[in-house]
Formats: structure tokens, C-alpha cells, sequence
């Protein structure tokens, strides 16, 4: 039996929209159907054969069309108008990442999927997303524990942006960098108290405008609420060509701890981690294989919006129950 | 409102039934309930006041009454009569580890909870168990990629019971060590080919009769077809206060990795590892918050066998939808 693939819809096509459409290509069960953006369509050209860009206003021509929808908006001010509109017309998956946020995004797109039946699953990625499972996992398995998450070394894009928002600067990259010492501190399940500013620092990499104030520069970053106060800070003034060379990739990294006790003071230590070269490649790997959850709890009726932490393991693999039993348990 | 605590039973009283008595004590929505035992029931004293220890012929009585039954007998011969018997009167949590028979013990163990509209988890724990969940994600996530299992280091029960059935051996521990070089590389994205050598080492402590001859016991254990023959294995002769004193845990450990591409060649590697104080009583701490997901599982209708894969995270933790978004997510 020839089974129908999983057609899939992905709005917007930056570095999330591009990442996504290599991951639906690696799963022989799912296609690109089309792809949506708020640019001129003709500007864009897909890496799939066959299948055409259209303007986010036709989307709607497309409900009953299209299976799940991946929506590559930013959370800043994308998701929040994008996830309950396109859950009233499809299922979707999107990174939603303002953790504050969260609760009342949820409610949100919650509301547009039940009244219209479909399967939204929000914040997807790593975190949130693969992060947020082991931090679940950890939290039931070792109720008498503590968690830590580090970030790093890698490139926050938001910091970087908030760098290039300082005068005088042309282009910037900054990565964090998680504390060797409190990763080895957390690892021996001590359970150390940890300050802000103990388990990271931030390296930043900066091409000023000629003749700017360097000093000044340094200064502003390093002060920037939020951003970089509470952080220590490196900044390094380089070249063009320089960030060009060494500075054009968007890697990153991770770990998420989780250490407890059980019994009478015998301790254990989870860890997990994630070492990335393409941060924006992997995060919409882990889209896409949630597209296919989404896609078969719509089949089963379990509408409305969901978290990674709704969805069984087994929904994410094109493999059957069988399978996974013999192959992977 | 105070909710009512689930109950949960222990059948087998060992090492991993003192741990699950240890763990659901961790726990403030359950409580145990009985502990069911196929030696003498007054042979055995509780930690839990007030809780009593009956023969296991008595479980049936007992049906209704239980929420949910933790069996924590061996996978030999204990689970695959106990599993299903169980399974036709009560929810069931099981940690059946012959990997190679668990699509049987499935079948045999889902006609049994179908039947009587029970729900089972079989082959919870940490492998099978946690480490199937992170096989099962990694595969999902990166299906153009490569997944690694390494165990230790940590002590093997099944390798030291069959160096003790060696002729002139008094009592033995086995450690298994994985090949730091196999999980650099592994660590490094080069998705190497790995022999069983190449991946373990094995470590033995051996206390042997007065008078045995040494090599004679150590030649044994180094060829020992399955256990031994495949592995570089070093025997080490000891003093029975030696073992007292320096191998009386039970500790363990082990890491899966899934190492993969996407894209034009980015590469990515997610690690998960584990280090144990004491086997048993984590192993006992996973069976317990899935005797929770049992439990609603099986009051959502979602009754037969199920592995791990088929759970959601959130259904593990004593927290709400909304606290986990809030807090973990």
C-alpha cells in the first residue's frame, strides 16, 4: 500500500523557513506542499523542485489543503498574531520562545484551535523544546533534585542584534559561553547555588564604524541592561573580513542537568546536551518531526494547543509501535 | 479539595522493591499500599509504617483496591508469568529488560490488561526505559544519523552472577567500563563504526576458594562465550573484606548518544548520560512516576500494554499543565 504523505506548510522563509525545508526533505513520509511569506513571492527561490510560494494573504485558500502548517515567525511580534490566526484554519507547530510568555500565548492559540478543531503545538525547538523534556523528565523522575540549564558556547542571536543597536557599530556576533567550573560542580552532584553571573559569560565580537569611540562602545555594551550587566563581558573589536571568516555559521550548544537524591542519600546526576553546528537546521528538525505528532493527534481528535511535554515519543517517529519496540526500546 | 493519593502495591521485595518503597516515600500524591512477597511475609519488615507485607497468592483479593501494581521481579523467569497474570487484575509497572523478547512479553502482557481493561508500562526503567526515549528522539530528530548506547562505568548483576558460577569462586563483581577513545569519537561527530570491543572493557573482582587455581578461574571468565569472549576483560583476585569494603553499591552509569546531519553537512550530536549511585534505587524512582501515568492513562480509557514511548512527559509529573508551562517549559 502506497501511503499519502504528510503535506506540509511552512510561513516565512528565513534561516528557520530554509532549515525546515531541508528537514522535510530527510523524511521520506512528509512533502513541502508550499510556502508562505509576507515578502514578494517572486523573490524567492525554494530549493525544492515544484512547489510554489505564495503570499501569506492566500494562505487561507489553502485550509483542507494542507496538513500542518510550521509557522518560522519571530516570537517578539510574528507568533503572537500569527499562531491563533493560522490555528484557526490548520494544524501548526512554531517556536514560541518568550518563556514569560508562554502561559498566555498558549491560552491564545489554545482558544483558535479547539473552536476549530485543529492541533497546535507551541514553543517547539530546544528551548524550549527538547530542554523542556528533560527538565520535565528530571523534575518527576528525582522529585528531591535541583535543575540547571546552561546555554553555550554558541550565538544568541537577540544579544547580537542588541550589540548592532549601539552606535558606532556595523556588525556584531556574541556568544555564551557557559562556566566550565559550575558545569564541573553541577556534574559531581553537589548541587551548587548558582548567581547569573557565575554560570555564564558573554564574548562578543564587534566591527565598528571607522572612527568610532571604541571605548565608549565597550562601555555601552558591557552596562547594557538586561543584556550584559549581569553578565562578565569580553568584547573584541574585529574586521569585516574577519567576522566574515570566522563569525558567519550560527552554532550553539547546551546542557540541561538534573542531580537528586533517593533513599538515604544516594545521588544521581542526569545530564543532557546538545552540540549544534546550525542552530536554525536543527531547531527546524525538531519542527518537523512535531509536525508529524500534531498531524496524527488531529487523526485521533486531540485538538487545541499542546507542548512538547503533551506529545508521546512514539508520535514523533515515522516508524510503528512494532518497530520501535524491536528496534529501539 | 484533598485529593486522594494513589495506591500503590510492590510485588517482590529485592533490591528494586526496597528502592520503589523508597521512592514512592519521595512522592506526596501516592502512597504504598502493600507489599506482596512470595517468601514468608513476616520475614520482612517494612520502612513504611503501618503498611503490611502479604503472600503474593493473596494480590487477588487485593484487585480494585490498588491503583496500581510496581512488579519487581527479575526478567528471566519472574516477569514473563508474573507480567501478565498481573496484568488481568491490575495497572501494572514492569521492568522488563531482555531486550530481545520484548515484542512477546508485549503481546503477552497486552491481551492480558486489554482483556481486563487494565493499563501496563512494561520495560520501564533506565535501559530499557530513559535510554529508549533518547534513542527514540535522536532517531525522530535526526533520521539521517547515527545512535550510540554506552553502559558504565558500573556494575553488571548478570556478568557478576556468572563469574560466582565459576567452579572456585567464592563472590564476584563485574564493572563495565566504556572505551573513553570510542565516546571522543562518538562526541565528535565522526559517526564511527564500533565493534563490541572497541566500545567496552570489562573489570572483574573476583574472590576465590582457598586453594582454587587462579588462572585456571581466570581463563574461565575471560572465554566465557556472551559474557565475556567478545570484551577485553581483566580479572583482578581480591580479599573478601576487599569486597566489603570497596564493591558493596551497586553503582552505574551510561550515556546514548544520536550523532547527525542535516542540511549541506551541519553536523549535530546530542548526548544523554547518566551516573548512578545506586542502580536499583533510580531504576525504582523511573517505575514510580510511571505508576502516575498508568494511573491517568488508564482513567483516560488508554488501557493495554504501553512502553515509555507511548507516554507523555507531563503525564510522569504530580504538577499541572499550567505549572509545567510555567515553570519548565
Amino acid at each position: 500500500m502506497m501511503t499519502e504523505k504528510i503535506k506540509v506548510g511552512i510561513v516565512g522563509y528565513g534561516n528557520l523557513g530554509k532549515g525546515t525545508e531541508l528537514a522535510i526533505a530527510k523524511n521520506k513520509d512528509m512533502e513541502l506542499a508550499a510556502v508562505f511569506t509576507r515578502r514578494s513571492p517572486e523573490s524567492i527561490t525554494l530549493m525544492t523542485p515544484g512547489v510554489s510560494v505564495y503570499s501569506s494573504d492566500e494562505a487561507e485558500k489553502f485550509a483542507g489543503k494542507i496538513d500542518v502548517m510550521i509557522l518560522c515567525g519571530g516570537s517578539a511580534t510574528d507568533l503572537p498574531e500569527m499562531g491563533p490566526r493560522y490555528a484557526a484554519l490548520f494544524n501548526t507547530i512554531d517556536s514560541f520562545d518568550t518563556h514569560a510568555k508562554i502561559p498566555e500565548y498558549f491560552n491564545a492559540v489554545n482558544e483558535a484551535a479547539e473552536k476549530s478543531g485543529h492541533t497546535s503545538i507551541i514553543s517547539v525547538g530546544w528551548d524550549p523544546g527538547l530542554f523542556s523534556l528533560n527538565r520535565a523528565y528530571g523534575d518527576a523522575i528525582l522529585p528531591d533534585g535541583t535543575s540547571y540549564t546552561f546555554w553555550g558556547r554558541g550565538v544568541s542571536q537577540g544579544h547580537s542584534d542588541a550589540i548592532r543597536r549601539v552606535e558606532g557599530v556595523r556588525d556584531a556576533r556574541q556568544y555564551t559561553i557557559p562556566v566550565e567550573g559550575a558545569m564541573s560542580s553541577v556534574r559531581s552532584g553537589e548541587r551548587p547555588s548558582l548567581t547569573t553571573r557565575e554560570k555564564h559569560t558573554r564574548e562578543c565580537f564587534v566591527v565598528a564604524e571607522e572612527g568610532a569611540d571604541l571605548s565608549r562602545i565597550e562601555k555601552e555594551i558591557k552596562t547594557m541592561p538586561n543584556y550584559f550587566d549581569e553578565y562578565d563581558t569580553t568584547v573584541h573589536f574585529i574586521s569585516e573580513e574577519e567576522m566574515r571568516k570566522n563569525h558567519s555559521g550560527l552554532p550553539h550548544a547546551g546542557f540541561v542537568f538534573r542531580s537528586g537524591s533517593t533513599g538515604n542519600g544516594n545521588n544521581h546526576v542526569i545530564e543532557y546536551s546538545l552540540k549544534l553546528d546550525s542552530n536554525p537546521e536543527f531547531t527546524s528538525s525538531v519542527l518537523v518531526c512535531y509536525a508529524r505528532a500534531a498531524y496524527r493527534m488531529n487523526l485521533a481528535g486531540q485538538n487545541g494547543a499542546k507542548t512538547v511535554l503533551d506529545v508521546a515519543p512514539a508520535l514523533l517517529s515515522a516508524k510503528s509501535g512494532e518497530q520501535l519496540r524491536a528496534e529501539l526500546l
